[in-house]
């Protein structure tokens, strides 16, 4: 019999994160899961920022602000899929304060509710020494996730067709992450359908891979991030 | 220095508890209240149905099903301003079920979350002896809620001009509720402004109330629901 977790989620409002929640409700009302009901999925969402539409039942919303949150109730898993975009946050601090800054706070406000297992939605290329910003954000982000004692971490790294909505912002070095600049040009060829699917592949393998909880870092690429 | 408390309410989306949201708010926030960043607003939010659309930082919506509500988070205070219309529920089961059942419920798991101070919404002409149904259900709703032990539990009755949306659909008998009929009748000649200053002040009276904390059952109704 699947045993019920709590799950908390930041970034339920994106491409990715919308299919986290789907999965994770999936997952809990699933036949022969332990509790009745469904165990409770809490969102944290940024306060005064347009809340998920239509909310499934055993869903809690909190409106937060993510540089100060609150402490939270008690939580097994934590899905951080937090992204923004260059162009939105309007510069390089800002864009690192969600990219890095919000998941590190989110990941540590989950241990201290007890989460045990994290899984985040990085990028391909991530790389704390990278000298493509975006890169190196991601990298520091990952690297500095695995000193918080999670006994479960999943780190997917699809690439940017799958549903990751930010743009580089900056050209890559000569050599450096052609094949990344490439499919960010090509991106816009690429139908909708297409990317909600891989979207969707996305948030099913990390979904699928916390609750199976595999001691230590997994990184999930290429094909384990896509379906079939 | 105001002493913060834990808010719950039901009924966020509609006329009168939109305000009282904004007056929860304004009160937790207020120069010299005790928690520094306010005490957490919990709201009860029917599943499947559209959210608040922003939402302030300390909000926490809780998506559930009324007729099976799960156990809440401690609380002092529940904020009840549930209430349908004939029309949008579909008959008089499916109206009690809302005006009726899901008050009730929100008030005992209040109770059992701690709440000892409760604020409710109901309706001029409130009476669980009267022959119109609308009045009736609304005098049960209230009889009942007298049962569950608060320390404090305020009526709000306000008239149908204050940001009630309940039309009666149903003819009152002779000699009986001819005022309410009237104003119902005059409703569409209200300019929807003074119908949401209405709201605000029936809102604002009930926190007062609530917060102040007099022991017993206090009736709001006419002047005492006006500000000014």
């Amino acid at each position: 019999m699947a045993v019920a977790r709590v799950a908390l989620v930041a970034g339920a409002t994106g491409l990715v994160g919308r299919e986290v929640i789907a999965a994770l409700l999936a997952a809990e009302n699933a036949p022969g899961t332990a509790s009745l009901d469904g165990a409770p999925i809490h969102i944290l969402h940024a306060a005064g920022r347009r809340a998920p539409a239509a909310l499934a039942r055993n869903v809690v919303v909190h409106a937060v602000d993510f540089s100060a949150l609150p402490s939270l109730p008690p939580v097994d898993d934590v899905y951080i899929a937090l992204g923004t975009t260059m162009a939105e946050a309007g510069g390089q601090n800002a864009f690192r304060a969600i990219d890095y800054s919000a998941v590190l706070a989110t990941a540590q406000a989950a241990r201290r509710a007890g989460a045990t297992r994290c899984g985040v939605v990085s990028a391909m290329g991530a790389d704390p020494q990278s000298r493509i910003f975006y890169s190196r954000i991601k990298g520091e982000m990952e690297r500095d996730l695995q000193a918080l004692g999670f006994s479960t971490l999943v780190i997917a790294r699809p690439s940017v067709l799958a549903g990751n909505r930010q743009p580089l912002h900056q050209t890559p070095r000569r050599g450096e992450s052609l094949s990344l600049a490439l499919l960010q040009w090509l991106r816009p060829l690429i139908p909708a359908n297409y990317r909600a699917v891989a979207a969707r592949d996305v948030a099913h393998a990390l979904v699928h891979a916390v609750r199976h909880g595999t001691s230590g870092v997994q990184v999930l690429s290429g094909r384990a991030l896509q379906s079939g």
